[in-house]
């Protein structure tokens, strides 16, 4: 049902002034009007009023700061929630939802850590819409595809590069050379990373987003904590080495995949990827989705993943379906009874550090014989140093068990420096 | 607004038994009831009824053979068209139209011959819904994406790669090292390209594509048979070694582009194509477009462009979005004022062919001089052969029009073998 927005945004920050001035521009423009959406921004909630903004407040809207100035005006019908954190941004989302106002959020990690509670609330207040194009790569409009594109096809996977930070890293890893230290300095000092970069570079940003794509795809609910997850602090330029005699790079994969028999496996990890697949080519900050299903093999969606413009883009894009009457349902597929299953298979990689000797290689084939792994691959670079490091990599259809138990089994060896470093292979 | 579908398909081939297929597979799972979408396909209207056919006509469908049975019908309330071509086509679809018949179609070329005259016939039925995903790209979600995902942004370029048969031509000239007719040969055998290529390989394929694309970027109707096309006829394996050293390869490209002053270029040319640009990576017979924006930066959507569910699978996308109510405007931007000129600039590739001899160069670049054309390289292989290829690249914003100008003042000198072979470079 198309209907006039009075919005009410929360956080009038890098994203919530964006959306302001993308607003401002369309309706000045005649676009909005064109395309039969009205949109006013009628408060905007910050922390404080004295703050001065990177963006022009209109006449027509007003700055407050009580949570309650939006929720309890009941000429708002719509939140914008762009404050992001899952304490005050909760209080927030349900509080519109309850109140019934619409809801635009770009809180991923909201989404992830409260679904169930969120689709309740959503059930309770049937003539609510939530949207939340923003929450996953930011300007790619993957949430809204996923959500429209696919109802006669079967998703067998869902896999993405979901953090520019990373991304930004490894490709510096990869054309420079680079370490893992300078290539985070680096990062850093362009402020693709923050001071404390765990968040980032530990995997833990992109596990909210392959849950929510998850749900999206397979209709399961993944609590995201449960996702294992590994990032790439203990990458080196070795592995770039080493990935580079494969013909592949190393990206920061999410990954949703039904195991062969049906179960669903949902991971965050380092993956070696051959350079002729497209995931090889998502270059810089840039993020990247493939979806690979029965009718369309594979479709591949890229684009901005973070920024003020991309992001507000998205949300933008919400609120103009909200106005115009064409929002979808958030969460169109419902498969609770799909199994998750995190020991997947897949043909691995691991670099294992050692002091030179002798006999090492029939210790790690005995090791490897004793977790069940197949060895397909031997690699080791002519280097002379102290430490050398070598890579086995195994045959498909290797479990993630068996090599974690093949790394222990090593680790526990006199000649290995540290624990093996193992990474699926695409 | 919901509603229950009953669907007359136009067309039981590859594409009309595929969407019959998919549609049986989805009804009987469940997934269309769960996203409250209901169609049933009522009539298929065919050729000859006795021909076999490669999928299951249920109880409830009826084959027929004439356009009456299923436009007269006052039952059915959506026309599926997929039988190609514009004259049957378009009775079909003008008389769906103006039945109050919904319609669902793939046919690029019907829509681009005839946009005019279908945006009147819409106007004159406002009840009725038009939906065309199908017709551009095959799988890949493009026209809903553009309809819906950039209502507050500001494209200035869009371009693609929009022909199958003629990126895994390319693909193979470029891997393989091979020549243009055994490029050919190998898709002609693979199934990729017809027996007479010409609408393929001479880029008339794309001309609709990407007039279309035009309109949903810039609101801008743009008659297709204007669209000036180049084709891939004229390249050779020597043009792939020059793009080699340009660390470029070659790729056959559709654009829309606003040039500097506002006014908007359409083209079908190959292009030298940078090995760090998406467009690069688009590997085999997929099709992938790029859309730059002022708030995205650049976005890129790939997958299949043609073939039997990938195809089938859009047209199922746009039934379910009919029946559950969340079609959107066909044509959502309408910016007639926009001017078209097709003299935009760009860096250009000129390749000639010359009987090697003395002072060439020089009258190159006097014929470059006259034509106001600055050279920015001259690229010559050390290749022993009675016939020398070599290749000047242009500055950038050299226009179209001194190109060929250039090309023209090369192609009476004495030395020319052929005409320049030119392109731009992106």
């Amino acid at each position: 049902m198309a209907q006039a927005l009075r919005v009410g945004i929360f956080g009038g920050g890098i994203v919530g002034g964006g959306t302001v001035e993308l607003l401002t521009a369309a309706s000045k423009s005649g676009k909005l009007a064109q395309l039969g959406a009205k949109i006013d921004v009628a408060k905007i909630c910050v922390r404080s009023l004295d703050k001065p903004r990177d963006f022009v407040v209109g006449p027509s809207t007003q700055l407050v700061t009580s949570y309650d100035d939006i929720l309890k005006d009941p000429s708002i019908n719509c939140v914008v929630e762009v404050m992001g954190g899952v304490t005050h941004a909760k209080d927030v989302v349900f509080g519109a939802i309850n109140a019934g106002k619409h809801v635009v959020t770009a809180n991923k990690a909201l989404i992830a850590a409260f679904l169930p509670d969120l689709q309740k609330a959503l059930q309770a207040n049937p003539g609510v819409s939530f949207n939340y194009e923003a929450a996953v790569c930011g300007g790619i409009p993957i949430i809204h595809t996923l959500q429209t594109d696919f109802p006669c096809d079967d998703i067998h996977k869902v896999m993405g590069i979901m953090n520019g930070t990373t991304n930004f890293m490894l490709c510096k890893m990869e054309d420079e050379g680079a370490d893992y230290g300078d290539a985070l300095k680096e990062a850093q000092a362009l402020g693709f990373a923050e001071a404390d970069p765990t968040a980032d570079v530990e995997g833990h940003d992109v596990q909210a987003k392959i849950a929510l794509l998850a749900k999206l795809c397979f209709g399961k609910t993944v609590p995201w904590e449960t996702v294992p997850t590994s990032g790439i602090s203990k990458l080196t330029s070795i592995d770039f080495e080493y990935a580079r005699i494969l013909k592949s790079t190393i990206k920061l994969v999410g990954v949703a995949n039904r195991n062969e028999d049906g179960t669903l496996a949902v991971f965050v990890s380092p993956m070696v990827v051959p350079l002729v697949m497209p995931l090889a080519s998502a270059k810089g900050p840039g993020n990247m989705v493939v979806v690979n299903s029965k009718n369309m093999g594979a479709a591949t969606f890229a684009g901005p993943g973070a920024g003020r413009f991309p992001t507000a883009n998205s949300i933008c894009n919400d609120l103009v379906r909200l106005s115009v009457g064409k929002t979808v349902d958030p969460f169109p597929i419902d498969v609770p009874s799909i199994e998750l299953n995190n020991d997947y298979t897949a043909q691995f990689y691991v670099r294992i550090s050692i002091t030179d000797g002798l006999g090492i290689i029939k210790q790690v084939g005995e090791a490897a014989e004793a977790a069940g792994v197949s060895i397909h691959a031997i690699l080791q670079n002519p280097i002379t140093r102290a430490q050398v490091d070598f890579v086995v990599t195994t045959e498909k259809g290797t479990r993630l068990s068996q090599v974690k138990d093949l790394c222990d089994r090593i680790s526990k060896m006199s000649f290995a420096l540290n624990p093996p470093l193992f990474m699926p292979m695409l």
